[in-house]
């Protein structure tokens, strides 16, 4: 359900023009905290990726600055920025929809949870409805192209 | 004189028990776009990491995503996930004071921009008045014990 609704933001992002990437944050209890799309170019920042804006809210919403016990369903592999990102958040579990061998933090580049000094390790699970993830980036690249 | 100013904001951030980090980010005709100290603890935040802020302030001020040919002034070594950041914002260099052998991100731990796929390479000059970027925190740490 959550990656339902991940998939829903990478939608709307895509109608925005934006990279389409969706991300949701959920509570211990299965509560969805927050959710995102990616917002860079509307907001004017290059650091506005999906997982971010969600941890940042799900963090505003929660009235902590971190997310001991909450998961992040995500459409990509996050960006080595998101990992170290979700680390400071001490996340609990990141679930990603499709790899992502250019960009991706976590199973490619500087694979940031394995990194020397990484101070919490989240619970990794990628390739949840990485069809769908994966097509909706396609498309979008190719209608740009 | 941007690395000065980067120390008033640590200063400042410790002034209200944050860590004390200070970051400003210099455009490419030596004006300082933006200035901000570590914020994690006021904002619920565990992004809101002085460069982040400075970053994401500079670009909205500026009115682009990206930082093409602005500098990055910090007092500590960044964090691999402020230098990811970095990257995505297209930072010209990155000048920063102490050395940070536990959580730095460029000269340790995942060495963001040594990795493999890294789209942007910064300049980086490091050390630069890294014995009153490393008393700050120093002492800061030394206080809370």
């Amino acid at each position: 359900m959550s990656m339902h609704i991940a998939l829903e933001e990478a939608r709307r992002a895509a109608a925005r023009q934006e990279v389409p990437v969706g991300a949701v944050v959920v509570a211990p209890d299965g509560r969805i905290v927050s959710q995102a799309g990616n917002r860079t170019e509307a907001l004017n920042d290059a650091s506005a990726h999906a997982e971010l804006l969600a941890m940042r809210e799900a963090a505003r919403s929660l009235r902590s600055p971190r997310l001991a016990g909450c998961d992040l369903f995500v459409t990509l592999e996050p960006c080595p920025m998101c990992a170290a990102a979700a680390v400071h958040f001490r996340i609990r579990r990141v679930i990603f929809g499709a790899y992502d061998i250019k960009g991706g933090g976590i199973e490619h580049g500087p694979r940031i949870f394995q990194a020397p000094g990484c101070l919490h390790l989240p619970e990794v699970i990628g390739g949840v409805q990485e069809t769908e993830a994966a097509a909706l980036l396609k498309s979008f690249f190719a209608a740009r192209r």
